[in-house]
């Protein structure tokens, strides 16, 4: 009787031990994707940021394929901000994302609707000729990414 | 006079360890930026596939937001693919990419250009509501990335 009070018990040991090995290979794949997808959106925005700042020459063509690759980009990253996949969570992957994401979403998310705001209207006036306004976009689209790092993400 | 030559020698070597150090970092930098590019896609086709072999229900919404995703992903891994950056080159990031992508530019990016095609197809049915030449154009897309992944991606 004992020995199969001890077999159950190694089972549901066996159990748990294999959901959370699930639930941290789903995060460490959440954090991954997550991560991929802002490193992607830094690669296409520094070439728009140079531009705007006057540290590389302005090439309309190369402005407009950033900023409309930037706005396709901006509703990606975000669905890999899951529960347990923050600072604190279960997963083996390092993550900026601090803890208080998970009891801030609709703030947190707020934040990424701005940048989908933001990089929007960015590619919208990429298909003008008013360099000035696109520059002053740049900076705005900076400013989102900004608030959101200062607020959600840690050192 | 000889500690002059000297320092000029070792000038030299200290500005070409300086420009490799430069290579290095920019190749590295590209072949990161193609691999989170590529690994965002797969992220989004993963989704598509389940759908197609019906392994996940099919979801119109999802299915239309993963093709768009993907056909606007579809564009930019390639530009990271740069001379330097392949197997045997001057980076210190590990990479599946052949040495003799370099060689076979033209016929890399036709295979970079036939999964934009593919892709953008796929985005244009998913907005209809013909599910059967959506599970079709899927395997294409899938045909498309193996197709280059089997001439040009090592193990």
């Amino acid at each position: 009787m004992k020995s199969i009070f001890k077999m159950c018990t190694l089972g549901t040991v066996a159990l748990l031990l294999s959901a959370n090995v699930q639930a941290t290979e789903e995060n460490d794949n959440a954090i991954d994707y997550r991560q991929n997808a802002l490193s992607v959106m830094a690669w296409q925005m520094g070439p728009l940021g140079a531009m705007a700042k006057g540290d590389m020459d302005y090439n309309a063509e190369e402005f407009q394929l950033r900023a409309n690759n930037l706005a396709a980009l901006a509703g990606m990253p975000w669905e890999g901000f899951v529960e347990g996949s923050f600072r604190g969570g279960e997963h083996s992957v390092s993550t900026g994302a601090l803890a208080k994401i998970a009891t801030n979403m609709d703030d947190f998310m707020g934040m990424a609707d701005d940048l989908v705001v933001q990089t929007t209207t960015l590619a919208e006036l990429s298909n003008g000729d008013d360099f000035s306004a696109m520059r002053k976009q740049v900076g705005k689209v900076g400013q989102s990414c900004k608030s959101c790092h200062d607020a959600y993400r840690g050192d």
